[in-house]
Protein backbone atom coordinates (compact mmCIF):
# COMPACT_ATOMS: atom_id res chain seq x y z
CA UNK A 1 0.00 0.00 0.00
CA UNK A 2 1.01 3.21 -0.85
CA UNK A 3 2.74 4.93 2.37
CA UNK A 4 -0.32 7.56 3.58
CA UNK A 5 1.27 10.06 5.18
CA UNK A 6 -1.47 12.32 5.20
CA UNK A 7 -2.54 10.44 8.22
CA UNK A 8 0.27 11.10 9.92
CA UNK A 9 -0.69 13.82 12.53
CA UNK A 10 2.64 15.74 11.74
CA UNK A 11 2.25 15.63 8.29
CA UNK A 12 -1.60 16.82 8.50
CA UNK A 13 -1.17 19.31 11.01
CA UNK A 14 1.31 20.65 8.48
CA UNK A 15 -0.35 20.20 5.48
CA UNK A 16 -3.42 21.76 6.96
CA UNK A 17 -1.74 25.15 7.37
CA UNK A 18 -0.35 25.15 3.33
CA UNK A 19 -2.19 28.06 1.48
CA UNK A 20 -3.53 25.66 -0.53
CA UNK A 21 -5.55 23.60 2.52
CA UNK A 22 -7.00 27.03 3.90
CA UNK A 23 -7.76 29.14 0.93
CA UNK A 24 -8.77 26.13 -1.52
CA UNK A 25 -7.54 26.24 -5.34
CA UNK A 26 -6.80 30.13 -5.24
CA UNK A 27 -4.05 29.11 -2.83
CA UNK A 28 -2.49 27.21 -5.21
CA UNK A 29 -0.54 29.34 -7.77
CA UNK A 30 -0.28 26.64 -10.61
CA UNK A 31 -3.92 26.92 -10.24
CA UNK A 32 -4.54 29.08 -13.15
CA UNK A 33 -2.53 26.97 -15.79
CA UNK A 34 -3.85 23.95 -14.08
CA UNK A 35 -7.32 25.11 -15.05
CA UNK A 36 -6.29 26.42 -18.40
CA UNK A 37 -5.82 23.26 -19.42
CA UNK A 38 -9.11 21.53 -18.15
CA UNK A 39 -12.01 20.99 -20.90
CA UNK A 40 -15.45 22.22 -20.66
CA UNK A 41 -16.92 20.25 -17.62
CA UNK A 42 -20.59 20.92 -18.52
CA UNK A 43 -22.55 17.47 -18.26
CA UNK A 44 -18.83 15.51 -17.70
CA UNK A 45 -18.25 12.45 -15.07
CA UNK A 46 -15.39 13.77 -12.98
CA UNK A 47 -12.49 11.63 -11.35
CA UNK A 48 -10.09 13.54 -8.93
CA UNK A 49 -7.62 11.34 -7.82
CA UNK A 50 -5.97 12.43 -4.51
CA UNK A 51 -8.95 15.13 -3.54
CA UNK A 52 -7.89 15.79 -0.33
CA UNK A 53 -9.99 18.35 1.42
CA UNK A 54 -12.50 18.24 -1.85
CA UNK A 55 -11.91 21.80 -3.29
CA UNK A 56 -11.76 20.45 -6.77
CA UNK A 57 -14.50 18.45 -6.20
CA UNK A 58 -16.92 21.48 -5.77
CA UNK A 59 -15.56 23.54 -7.28
CA UNK A 60 -16.04 20.97 -10.53
CA UNK A 61 -19.89 20.68 -9.51
CA UNK A 62 -20.03 24.72 -9.34
CA UNK A 63 -18.93 24.08 -13.41
CA UNK A 64 -21.41 21.93 -14.42
CA UNK A 65 -20.06 18.76 -13.39
CA UNK A 66 -22.89 15.85 -13.41
CA UNK A 67 -20.66 13.52 -11.39
CA UNK A 68 -17.99 13.82 -8.99
CA UNK A 69 -15.78 10.69 -7.93
CA UNK A 70 -12.93 12.07 -4.97
CA UNK A 71 -10.86 9.29 -4.25
CA UNK A 72 -8.19 9.86 -1.28
CA UNK A 73 -6.04 7.67 0.96
CA UNK A 74 -6.34 9.63 3.77
CA UNK A 75 -9.21 8.90 6.12
CA UNK A 76 -8.64 12.11 7.81
CA UNK A 77 -8.83 14.67 4.70
CA UNK A 78 -11.46 12.82 3.22
CA UNK A 79 -13.50 13.11 6.76
CA UNK A 80 -13.04 17.26 6.44
CA UNK A 81 -13.70 16.61 2.72
CA UNK A 82 -17.51 15.04 3.55
CA UNK A 83 -17.88 17.90 6.42
CA UNK A 84 -17.12 20.82 4.26
CA UNK A 85 -19.23 19.22 1.09
CA UNK A 86 -23.21 18.72 0.97
CA UNK A 87 -23.98 18.00 -2.64
CA UNK A 88 -25.20 14.56 -3.67
CA UNK A 89 -23.22 14.36 -7.09
CA UNK A 90 -20.31 14.27 -4.87
CA UNK A 91 -18.86 11.04 -4.01
CA UNK A 92 -15.45 10.57 -1.74
CA UNK A 93 -14.29 7.27 -1.55
CA UNK A 94 -11.36 5.75 0.06
CA UNK A 95 -8.69 3.40 -1.84
CA UNK A 96 -5.34 3.44 -2.54
CA UNK A 97 -4.72 4.41 -5.57
CA UNK A 98 -1.78 1.51 -6.60
CA UNK A 99 -4.96 -1.01 -6.14
CA UNK A 100 -7.85 1.01 -7.53
CA UNK A 101 -9.98 -0.54 -9.52
CA UNK A 102 -12.49 2.03 -12.07
CA UNK A 103 -15.57 1.74 -14.39
CA UNK A 104 -14.75 1.40 -17.58
CA UNK A 105 -15.22 4.12 -20.46
CA UNK A 106 -17.00 6.44 -17.93
CA UNK A 107 -15.02 9.98 -17.13
CA UNK A 108 -15.15 12.53 -19.01
CA UNK A 109 -12.11 14.38 -17.31
CA UNK A 110 -9.84 12.42 -14.62
CA UNK A 111 -7.49 14.96 -12.99
CA UNK A 112 -5.08 14.77 -10.40
CA UNK A 113 -3.40 17.78 -8.29
CA UNK A 114 0.34 16.85 -6.95
CA UNK A 115 -0.29 13.54 -5.98
CA UNK A 116 1.03 10.66 -8.83
CA UNK A 117 4.44 11.64 -7.93
CA UNK A 118 3.69 9.49 -4.44
CA UNK A 119 2.44 6.42 -6.84
CA UNK A 120 5.40 3.16 -7.21
CA UNK A 121 3.23 1.27 -9.74
CA UNK A 122 2.26 4.40 -11.76
CA UNK A 123 2.27 2.25 -15.22
CA UNK A 124 -1.12 -0.01 -13.67
CA UNK A 125 -2.97 3.64 -12.40
CA UNK A 126 -2.31 5.05 -15.47
CA UNK A 127 -3.66 2.14 -18.01
CA UNK A 128 -6.35 1.86 -15.33
CA UNK A 129 -7.14 5.90 -16.13
CA UNK A 130 -7.34 5.47 -19.76
CA UNK A 131 -9.67 2.41 -19.64
CA UNK A 132 -11.73 4.49 -17.37
CA UNK A 133 -12.41 7.45 -19.86
CA UNK A 134 -14.63 8.01 -22.15
CA UNK A 135 -13.16 8.22 -25.62
CA UNK A 136 -12.30 11.73 -26.40
CA UNK A 137 -12.02 12.08 -22.10
CA UNK A 138 -9.48 14.33 -20.86
CA UNK A 139 -6.41 13.84 -18.45
CA UNK A 140 -4.87 16.71 -16.75
CA UNK A 141 -2.27 16.27 -14.07
CA UNK A 142 0.36 17.86 -11.95
CA UNK A 143 3.37 16.30 -10.38
CA UNK A 144 6.51 17.16 -8.55
CA UNK A 145 9.01 18.20 -11.48
CA UNK A 146 11.71 15.60 -12.06
CA UNK A 147 14.66 18.20 -11.56
CA UNK A 148 12.99 18.77 -8.63
CA UNK A 149 12.57 15.25 -7.39
CA UNK A 150 15.74 13.70 -9.19
CA UNK A 151 18.26 14.77 -6.62
CA UNK A 152 19.34 12.35 -3.30
CA UNK A 153 19.58 15.55 -1.26
CA UNK A 154 17.43 18.15 -3.02
CA UNK A 155 18.00 21.88 -2.21
CA UNK A 156 19.28 24.84 -3.19
CA UNK A 157 22.86 25.79 -3.15
CA UNK A 158 23.95 29.28 -3.08
CA UNK A 159 27.29 30.60 -4.29
CA UNK A 160 29.52 33.28 -2.24
CA UNK A 161 27.23 36.33 -4.11
CA UNK A 162 24.22 34.56 -3.43
CA UNK A 163 22.99 33.17 -6.48
CA UNK A 164 20.76 30.49 -5.72
CA UNK A 165 21.30 27.10 -8.19
CA UNK A 166 19.56 24.08 -7.67
CA UNK A 167 22.04 20.81 -8.09
CA UNK A 168 20.44 17.53 -10.35
CA UNK A 169 21.93 14.38 -9.89
CA UNK A 170 21.18 11.12 -9.98
CA UNK A 171 18.32 12.50 -13.01
CA UNK A 172 18.65 8.65 -14.96
CA UNK A 173 18.01 7.36 -11.54
CA UNK A 174 14.41 6.85 -10.87
CA UNK A 175 13.04 5.35 -8.20
CA UNK A 176 11.79 6.28 -4.24
CA UNK A 177 13.43 9.46 -3.15
CA UNK A 178 12.88 10.11 0.96
CA UNK A 179 12.31 14.02 1.98
CA UNK A 180 11.28 15.25 5.14
CA UNK A 181 8.20 17.95 3.96
CA UNK A 182 6.03 18.66 6.68
CA UNK A 183 7.21 15.41 8.35
CA UNK A 184 10.47 12.93 8.09
CA UNK A 185 10.77 10.18 5.57
CA UNK A 186 7.76 11.43 2.99
CA UNK A 187 8.61 9.20 0.25
CA UNK A 188 8.25 10.03 -3.33
CA UNK A 189 9.13 8.43 -6.78
CA UNK A 190 11.03 10.06 -9.14
CA UNK A 191 10.46 9.91 -12.42
CA UNK A 192 12.26 11.30 -15.65
CA UNK A 193 9.76 13.80 -17.57
CA UNK A 194 10.11 11.55 -20.78
CA UNK A 195 9.23 8.68 -18.66
CA UNK A 196 5.21 10.14 -17.62
CA UNK A 197 5.21 10.99 -21.59
CA UNK A 198 6.12 7.53 -22.95
CA UNK A 199 3.95 6.15 -20.60
CA UNK A 200 1.06 7.85 -21.48
CA UNK A 201 2.12 7.70 -25.52
CA UNK A 202 2.58 3.83 -25.05
CA UNK A 203 -1.24 3.49 -23.36
CA UNK A 204 -2.65 4.91 -26.23
CA UNK A 205 -3.22 8.30 -25.18
CA UNK A 206 -2.15 11.89 -27.18
CA UNK A 207 -0.35 14.57 -25.69
CA UNK A 208 -2.52 17.95 -25.77
CA UNK A 209 -0.40 19.68 -22.97
CA UNK A 210 3.02 19.77 -21.32
CA UNK A 211 3.97 22.75 -18.76
CA UNK A 212 7.10 23.45 -16.41
CA UNK A 213 5.33 25.80 -14.15
CA UNK A 214 6.93 28.30 -12.42
CA UNK A 215 5.19 31.63 -10.78
CA UNK A 216 4.63 34.22 -13.21
CA UNK A 217 6.58 37.72 -12.89
CA UNK A 218 3.52 39.08 -12.10
CA UNK A 219 2.97 36.17 -9.11
CA UNK A 220 6.91 37.45 -8.12
CA UNK A 221 5.46 40.95 -7.87
CA UNK A 222 3.35 39.93 -4.95
CA UNK A 223 5.20 37.18 -3.58
CA UNK A 224 8.82 38.00 -4.25
CA UNK A 225 10.72 35.19 -2.05
CA UNK A 226 9.08 32.76 -5.03
CA UNK A 227 11.39 34.41 -7.39
CA UNK A 228 14.07 31.42 -6.43
CA UNK A 229 11.49 29.05 -8.29
CA UNK A 230 11.83 30.43 -11.68
CA UNK A 231 15.66 29.04 -11.51
CA UNK A 232 13.79 25.96 -11.85
CA UNK A 233 10.69 24.26 -12.53
CA UNK A 234 8.96 23.12 -9.45
CA UNK A 235 5.64 21.38 -10.89
CA UNK A 236 5.26 19.38 -14.30
CA UNK A 237 1.79 20.03 -15.89
CA UNK A 238 0.51 16.99 -18.42
CA UNK A 239 -2.63 17.13 -20.55
CA UNK A 240 -3.64 14.47 -22.81
CA UNK A 241 -7.11 13.01 -24.26
CA UNK A 242 -7.79 9.09 -24.71
CA UNK B 1 21.70 34.53 -39.71
CA UNK B 2 22.37 32.01 -37.57
CA UNK B 3 25.48 31.91 -36.19
CA UNK B 4 28.07 29.99 -38.44
CA UNK B 5 30.52 28.71 -35.75
CA UNK B 6 31.45 25.52 -37.51
CA UNK B 7 33.41 27.78 -40.38
CA UNK B 8 35.67 28.91 -37.66
CA UNK B 9 38.56 27.32 -38.23
CA UNK B 10 39.67 26.41 -34.89
CA UNK B 11 36.02 25.00 -33.91
CA UNK B 12 35.93 23.30 -37.20
CA UNK B 13 39.53 21.59 -36.21
CA UNK B 14 38.28 20.33 -33.09
CA UNK B 15 34.72 19.47 -34.32
CA UNK B 16 36.62 17.16 -36.95
CA UNK B 17 38.21 15.73 -34.14
CA UNK B 18 35.11 14.10 -32.22
CA UNK B 19 34.42 10.86 -32.69
CA UNK B 20 31.27 11.59 -34.40
CA UNK B 21 33.30 13.12 -37.09
CA UNK B 22 35.65 10.26 -37.65
CA UNK B 23 33.85 7.48 -36.89
CA UNK B 24 30.63 8.69 -38.30
CA UNK B 25 27.37 7.28 -36.93
CA UNK B 26 28.80 4.97 -34.53
CA UNK B 27 31.25 7.25 -32.64
CA UNK B 28 27.87 9.10 -31.77
CA UNK B 29 26.85 7.45 -28.23
CA UNK B 30 23.11 8.39 -28.61
CA UNK B 31 22.56 7.06 -32.20
CA UNK B 32 20.93 3.63 -31.08
CA UNK B 33 18.82 5.18 -29.45
CA UNK B 34 17.71 7.77 -32.45
CA UNK B 35 18.31 5.14 -35.14
CA UNK B 36 15.14 3.31 -32.99
CA UNK B 37 12.90 6.00 -33.36
CA UNK B 38 13.56 6.39 -37.23
CA UNK B 39 10.57 4.85 -39.29
CA UNK B 40 11.05 2.32 -42.41
CA UNK B 41 13.43 4.56 -44.83
CA UNK B 42 12.40 2.54 -48.12
CA UNK B 43 11.49 4.74 -50.89
CA UNK B 44 11.28 7.68 -48.74
CA UNK B 45 12.22 11.07 -49.40
CA UNK B 46 14.31 12.55 -46.40
CA UNK B 47 15.81 15.71 -45.29
CA UNK B 48 18.62 16.01 -43.14
CA UNK B 49 18.77 19.59 -41.05
CA UNK B 50 22.76 20.12 -40.40
CA UNK B 51 24.07 17.32 -41.85
CA UNK B 52 27.50 18.44 -41.50
CA UNK B 53 29.84 15.31 -42.80
CA UNK B 54 26.95 13.94 -44.54
CA UNK B 55 27.31 10.57 -42.77
CA UNK B 56 23.39 9.91 -41.93
CA UNK B 57 22.30 11.26 -45.66
CA UNK B 58 24.63 8.00 -46.40
CA UNK B 59 23.50 5.31 -44.01
CA UNK B 60 19.67 6.75 -45.15
CA UNK B 61 20.79 6.24 -48.26
CA UNK B 62 21.77 2.64 -47.52
CA UNK B 63 18.62 1.83 -45.55
CA UNK B 64 16.60 2.65 -49.06
CA UNK B 65 15.49 6.01 -49.12
CA UNK B 66 14.98 7.38 -52.38
CA UNK B 67 16.15 10.86 -52.26
CA UNK B 68 18.05 12.63 -49.47
CA UNK B 69 18.62 16.97 -49.36
CA UNK B 70 21.30 17.45 -46.38
CA UNK B 71 21.14 21.05 -44.87
CA UNK B 72 23.98 23.04 -43.67
CA UNK B 73 25.36 26.17 -43.22
CA UNK B 74 28.88 25.57 -43.35
CA UNK B 75 30.77 25.60 -46.52
CA UNK B 76 33.62 23.46 -44.56
CA UNK B 77 31.36 20.39 -43.64
CA UNK B 78 29.39 20.73 -46.99
CA UNK B 79 32.88 20.76 -49.08
CA UNK B 80 33.97 17.48 -47.31
CA UNK B 81 30.29 15.75 -47.62
CA UNK B 82 30.92 16.53 -51.04
CA UNK B 83 33.93 14.94 -51.34
CA UNK B 84 33.02 11.67 -49.60
CA UNK B 85 29.50 11.27 -51.11
CA UNK B 86 29.20 9.49 -54.73
CA UNK B 87 25.25 9.15 -54.84
CA UNK B 88 23.21 11.02 -57.02
CA UNK B 89 20.15 10.52 -55.25
CA UNK B 90 21.89 12.70 -52.26
CA UNK B 91 22.19 16.50 -52.43
CA UNK B 92 23.92 18.77 -50.46
CA UNK B 93 22.92 22.37 -50.13
CA UNK B 94 23.91 25.60 -47.95
CA UNK B 95 21.25 27.41 -45.94
CA UNK B 96 20.44 29.26 -43.08
CA UNK B 97 17.98 27.38 -41.25
CA UNK B 98 16.31 30.66 -39.70
CA UNK B 99 15.32 31.29 -43.77
CA UNK B 100 14.67 27.77 -44.77
CA UNK B 101 12.13 27.54 -46.86
CA UNK B 102 11.14 23.84 -48.23
CA UNK B 103 8.78 22.34 -50.41
CA UNK B 104 5.30 21.32 -49.16
CA UNK B 105 4.06 17.88 -48.89
CA UNK B 106 7.64 16.22 -49.78
CA UNK B 107 9.32 14.15 -46.96
CA UNK B 108 8.89 10.99 -45.56
CA UNK B 109 11.55 12.38 -42.87
CA UNK B 110 12.85 15.10 -41.60
CA UNK B 111 15.76 14.39 -39.41
CA UNK B 112 18.53 16.45 -37.44
CA UNK B 113 20.80 15.64 -35.04
CA UNK B 114 22.25 18.38 -32.64
CA UNK B 115 21.60 21.16 -34.59
CA UNK B 116 18.11 22.70 -33.59
CA UNK B 117 19.56 24.30 -30.30
CA UNK B 118 21.95 26.86 -32.80
CA UNK B 119 18.15 28.25 -34.05
CA UNK B 120 16.78 31.59 -32.71
CA UNK B 121 13.21 30.99 -34.06
CA UNK B 122 12.95 27.65 -34.43
CA UNK B 123 8.99 28.33 -34.69
CA UNK B 124 9.35 29.92 -38.06
CA UNK B 125 11.66 26.64 -39.11
CA UNK B 126 9.34 23.67 -37.70
CA UNK B 127 6.36 25.40 -39.05
CA UNK B 128 7.83 24.79 -42.23
CA UNK B 129 9.16 21.27 -41.73
CA UNK B 130 5.33 19.97 -40.55
CA UNK B 131 4.65 21.84 -44.15
CA UNK B 132 7.12 20.05 -46.13
CA UNK B 133 6.11 16.81 -44.55
CA UNK B 134 3.67 14.46 -46.31
CA UNK B 135 0.23 13.34 -44.07
CA UNK B 136 1.16 10.39 -41.63
CA UNK B 137 5.37 11.68 -42.39
CA UNK B 138 7.68 11.27 -39.21
CA UNK B 139 9.77 14.19 -37.37
CA UNK B 140 12.62 12.77 -35.28
CA UNK B 141 15.35 15.09 -33.89
CA UNK B 142 18.03 15.59 -30.89
CA UNK B 143 18.75 18.34 -29.23
CA UNK B 144 20.59 19.52 -26.08
CA UNK B 145 18.57 18.98 -23.08
CA UNK B 146 17.39 21.97 -21.05
CA UNK B 147 18.94 20.61 -18.27
CA UNK B 148 22.31 20.60 -20.10
CA UNK B 149 21.94 24.29 -21.74
CA UNK B 150 20.00 25.80 -19.11
CA UNK B 151 22.66 27.07 -16.82
CA UNK B 152 24.27 30.63 -16.79
CA UNK B 153 27.41 29.27 -16.27
CA UNK B 154 27.25 25.59 -17.21
CA UNK B 155 29.35 22.86 -15.67
CA UNK B 156 29.81 20.20 -12.94
CA UNK B 157 29.72 20.89 -9.33
CA UNK B 158 31.43 18.53 -6.58
CA UNK B 159 30.99 18.04 -3.42
CA UNK B 160 33.95 17.06 -0.60
CA UNK B 161 33.02 13.17 -1.62
CA UNK B 162 33.77 13.93 -5.28
CA UNK B 163 29.83 13.45 -6.10
CA UNK B 164 29.03 15.49 -8.58
CA UNK B 165 25.99 17.19 -9.92
CA UNK B 166 24.83 19.81 -12.00
CA UNK B 167 23.73 23.25 -10.83
CA UNK B 168 20.52 24.22 -12.59
CA UNK B 169 19.65 27.61 -12.92
CA UNK B 170 17.55 30.38 -15.19
CA UNK B 171 15.94 27.29 -16.39
CA UNK B 172 12.98 29.74 -16.93
CA UNK B 173 14.93 32.30 -18.74
CA UNK B 174 14.28 31.10 -22.31
CA UNK B 175 17.32 32.89 -24.95
CA UNK B 176 20.86 32.54 -26.05
CA UNK B 177 23.61 31.20 -23.81
CA UNK B 178 27.19 31.38 -24.67
CA UNK B 179 29.50 28.53 -24.39
CA UNK B 180 33.15 28.16 -24.61
CA UNK B 181 32.64 24.85 -26.48
CA UNK B 182 36.00 23.74 -28.99
CA UNK B 183 36.12 27.97 -29.45
CA UNK B 184 34.95 31.06 -27.20
CA UNK B 185 31.41 32.23 -27.35
CA UNK B 186 29.50 29.56 -29.55
CA UNK B 187 25.80 30.77 -29.10
CA UNK B 188 23.36 28.10 -28.09
CA UNK B 189 19.22 28.60 -27.27
CA UNK B 190 18.33 27.32 -24.46
CA UNK B 191 14.30 26.74 -24.52
CA UNK B 192 12.50 24.31 -21.69
CA UNK B 193 11.35 20.98 -22.38
CA UNK B 194 7.61 21.92 -22.86
CA UNK B 195 9.04 24.68 -25.50
CA UNK B 196 9.80 22.19 -27.74
CA UNK B 197 6.79 20.11 -27.15
CA UNK B 198 4.26 22.84 -26.97
CA UNK B 199 5.34 24.31 -30.27
CA UNK B 200 5.21 21.04 -32.06
CA UNK B 201 1.33 20.47 -30.76
CA UNK B 202 0.98 23.56 -31.37
CA UNK B 203 1.80 23.07 -35.13
CA UNK B 204 -0.07 20.45 -35.67
CA UNK B 205 2.34 17.48 -34.79
CA UNK B 206 1.35 14.09 -32.53
CA UNK B 207 4.10 13.21 -30.48
CA UNK B 208 5.20 9.74 -30.66
CA UNK B 209 8.38 9.72 -28.60
CA UNK B 210 10.19 11.13 -25.81
CA UNK B 211 13.40 10.37 -25.01
CA UNK B 212 15.87 11.61 -22.65
CA UNK B 213 19.13 10.21 -23.23
CA UNK B 214 21.98 9.56 -20.92
CA UNK B 215 25.14 6.51 -21.99
CA UNK B 216 23.41 3.10 -20.66
CA UNK B 217 24.87 1.01 -18.37
CA UNK B 218 26.69 -1.16 -20.61
CA UNK B 219 28.23 1.96 -22.50
CA UNK B 220 29.51 2.87 -19.51
CA UNK B 221 31.22 -0.47 -18.84
CA UNK B 222 33.27 0.91 -21.93
CA UNK B 223 33.94 4.03 -21.54
CA UNK B 224 33.79 4.75 -17.33
CA UNK B 225 33.90 8.33 -17.35
CA UNK B 226 30.59 8.81 -19.11
CA UNK B 227 29.13 8.08 -15.61
CA UNK B 228 28.61 11.56 -14.80
CA UNK B 229 26.36 11.85 -17.96
CA UNK B 230 23.68 9.81 -15.37
CA UNK B 231 23.22 12.59 -13.37
CA UNK B 232 21.49 14.66 -15.64
CA UNK B 233 20.84 13.97 -19.05
CA UNK B 234 22.94 15.68 -22.14
CA UNK B 235 20.47 15.03 -24.55
CA UNK B 236 16.84 15.20 -25.49
CA UNK B 237 15.64 12.97 -28.74
CA UNK B 238 12.00 13.73 -29.94
CA UNK B 239 10.02 11.77 -32.36
CA UNK B 240 6.81 13.46 -33.63
CA UNK B 241 4.09 12.44 -36.71
CA UNK B 242 2.36 14.78 -39.06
Amino acid sequence: MTQNIYDNDEFFAGYGQLPRSVEGLDGAPEWPALRAMLPDLHGLKVLDLGCGFGWFCRWAREQGAAQVLGIDVSEKMLARARATTEDGAITYARADMEQLELPAGSFGLVYSSLALHYIANLDRLMAEVYRSLVPGGSLVVSVEHPIFTAPARAGWSSDAAGHKSWPVDSYLDEGPRSTDWLAKGVIKQHRMLATYLKMLIRLGFTLSHVEEWAPTEEQIAVHPRWADERQRPPFLLIGARR
